[in-house]
């Protein structure tokens, strides 16, 4: 059998940037595995069923989460998305490290499912700084930033229970995501990781 | 105050390419600092007092040991070498990362003092490889060797109590070092070191 891999959750605020950095890290390190998430969404043109997404109805998603059959879900614009654990442990098995971005709270979830996933929260440096960055992509009024800034401040209060924190400076994208890729690399080196290299010497 | 430091420990077998690998670490990364150790072994010409080493005589280095201010320690060809604990303090309070280089049985030793110190075990990959090794420099004998190599294997053993392993292959000394660093980077974005950073997202 293959050398299991591990479970990396990247998370933290929307408008944090995590969208543009995420994107960085698969072009740095391409041999880490995305798993396709599950959704009760319809297909648009073009989009596959197992590749994009796996396309089910509310009722079969509803069933999957009542057999705790997904690692973690959220509800979005009143469509389900989710990670089937089956996806997840067959990446896993296979030998592949597999990055997830999640939402903020599923991080504990996670935690207890697989207690070795590292978990990192990308934050943006100051309340003022993701302030600034909101307002100005405007596209959102000033009542959606502000409620989206006080959910970030709820959080960031979660940022002690992740195991890396990767602040997210302004213009900063390629040291942040080189940061990331940093952190997995020198995860794959944790004296738990490497049980078949120390058996390897004595051979 | 500035935030303080963390201890990171390289240890491993000798023979394992340590120092070599210790020196391309330090050219990478200059920031991390060494501490002066102290030691009862004479200076040699050139050397002087707080830089190469703290020079003392035997009495005073075993009065340091008896009155635990010795961060470790260690006899070699008769002489003590050890790491005054004041030394360690100091540049950990002055908000810089101080790197050790130790013996593996040491670990245990400072992890007791610096629950949160960082420690990487160097490994060759094989018991062969480091016997082609040591005997490839030609300049120790059969018997001493095998010795090596006999405490190679104990030392070994003890890896699953370190943090991090990293093999150290042949002719990848410099995969090697930039992986020391890769790990130092990650440790230095651990939540747990991450507090004043996350209090700054709220002012």
């Amino acid at each position: 059998m293959a050398k299991p891999g591990f479970l990396v959750v990247i998370s933290g605020p929307s408008g944090g940037g995590k969208g543009t950095v995420m994107r960085r890290v698969r072009e740095m390190m391409p041999e880490i595995a995305l798993s396709v998430s599950a959704t009760t969404r319809p297909p648009r043109e073009g989009e596959e069923d197992g590749r994009e997404y796996y396309f089910m109805d509310r009722d079969a998603f509803e069933e999957m989460v009542a057999r705790e059959e997904m690692l973690e879900y959220t509800c979005y614009c009143g469509n389900y998305y989710g990670t089937p654990k089956r996806e997840a442990r067959r990446i896993l098995e296979s030998g592949k490290n597999l990055i997830l971005e999640i939402e903020v709270e599923g991080n504990a979830q996670i935690k207890r499912l697989y207690p070795d996933a590292v978990s990192i929260m990308l934050m943006p440096p100051t309340i003022e700084e993701m302030r600034q960055r909101l307002l100005g992509r405007g596209t959102e009024s000033l009542e959606t930033v502000e409620k989206r800034l006080a959910r970030a401040r709820e959080e960031i209060r979660l940022a002690p229970g992740y195991d890396y924190i990767v602040v997210n400076r302004r213009d900063e994208i390629e040291a942040c995501a080189r940061h990331i890729c940093e952190i997995i690399r020198a995860e794959s080196a944790r004296a738990c990781r490497m049980t078949d290299e120390i058996e390897a010497f004595f051979i």
